[in-house]
């Protein structure tokens, strides 16, 4: 069953059991997909709403973008899965013979390699969506303002988790070049990630003040 | 249908819908509930291993601490949705004589405060669930220790939403020993459990260094 058709209680009961996914990775993209839909209540509760009918274009527009964004980190539960299987065959493939060794080492470096695209990609969106809430915070209703607060401390804990799942693949990859240049492309977005997603949120607590 | 029941992605919409709930603080119990399973799949793929037998029966008390923890945070999506509707009618009372607005007063002053209780105790069960992951940071398998971190993550981000959902109804509760006594309980809770959860995520960082 593809996860976005699990019930709440399946999903969070599957996550807690000793099966290995989902794990962090598939959770972070679900946390990340919580976020985005805050935001994206902030718009459909401002649109319409006379008082802000000059954000009307805008808010219809980053609307668009966030629903793309919100489908894309529910796809990524089962896509972050899938790479678990890949993997775990790879570590298990003999290594008796020099050969076999060689060939176990090739496969295993692919897998890992494929094992950080989708937490990559959590990152990427994540980050995205913290600046679609930077442009929510100025428009949306002040009545549902402290969604944009939520909506954002979900997006920055589903960033740092993507980097954390990157991370923890990176370290086993041989590949030099592709570790520093995924480590750095990902850490880069996190750091700026983390400043946009406090400078949101500080916007709520001051218009709550 | 009770929200633990829905799917994955039908609870997604609905939160990025027009609908008034589930909201934040719907959203923060979930995000938490994820964030004490990720702790409990810790603890589930390290008992029964030689290397951390000593830690077997400390681990088996954890999980039956956060399975409760993880249950509470699964009910409170609804129970957060059910102060909805009664505040919602208290703003709509008529307030044409000083009778009805004192009557309005009143029954708006205690739905406030009601609508404070739930997102008050997201705060003390993620704040409890912050410690049992200090407790499985030094006890769970290294091969996860990573999604010890995402689960730590989690937990702070809903900490802070519980605060932020608190401080949106206290802003209009009149009752100012009220106001005070609720917002020094939820506001200690929340520091101390950034403070620890910043320790855990800092441990595992190293872990995986």
């Amino acid at each position: 069953m593809k996860s976005d058709q699990k019930t709440l209680a399946g999903f969070v009961e599957e996550l807690a059991s000793k099966s290995p996914v989902p794990g962090g990775g598939g959770a972070a993209a679900l946390v990340g997909a919580l976020g985005v839909a805050l935001g994206s209540m902030v718009c459909n509760l401002t649109v319409g709403k006379k008082k802000y009918a000059e954000h009307e274009t805008r808010l219809h527009e980053i609307l668009v973008e966030a629903t793309s964004l919100q489908q894309a980190l529910i796809a990524m539960i089962d896509e972050d899965a899938e790479h678990f299987l890949p993997l775990s065959r790879a570590y298990g493939l003999p290594q008796g013979t020099e050969a076999e060794k060689t060939k176990r080492e090739q496969v295993l470096e692919q897998a890992l390699k494929d094992a950080c695209s989708v937490p990559a990609r959590i990152v990427e969106v994540c980050r995205k969506a913290i600046d679609l809430h930077a442009a929510i915070v100025d428009r949306g209703s002040r009545l549902v303002i402290s969604d944009v607060g939520c909506g954002v401390q979900f997006l920055k804990a589903a960033l740092i988790c993507g980097e954390l799942n990157v991370t923890v693949n990176l370290a086993m990859i041989k590949d030099k070049v592709f570790v520093q240049r995924m480590r750095e492309t990902v850490h880069r977005q996190v750091e700026e990630g983390k400043i946009v997603a406090d400078r949101v949120y500080a916007s709520v607590e001051s218009a709550l003040a």
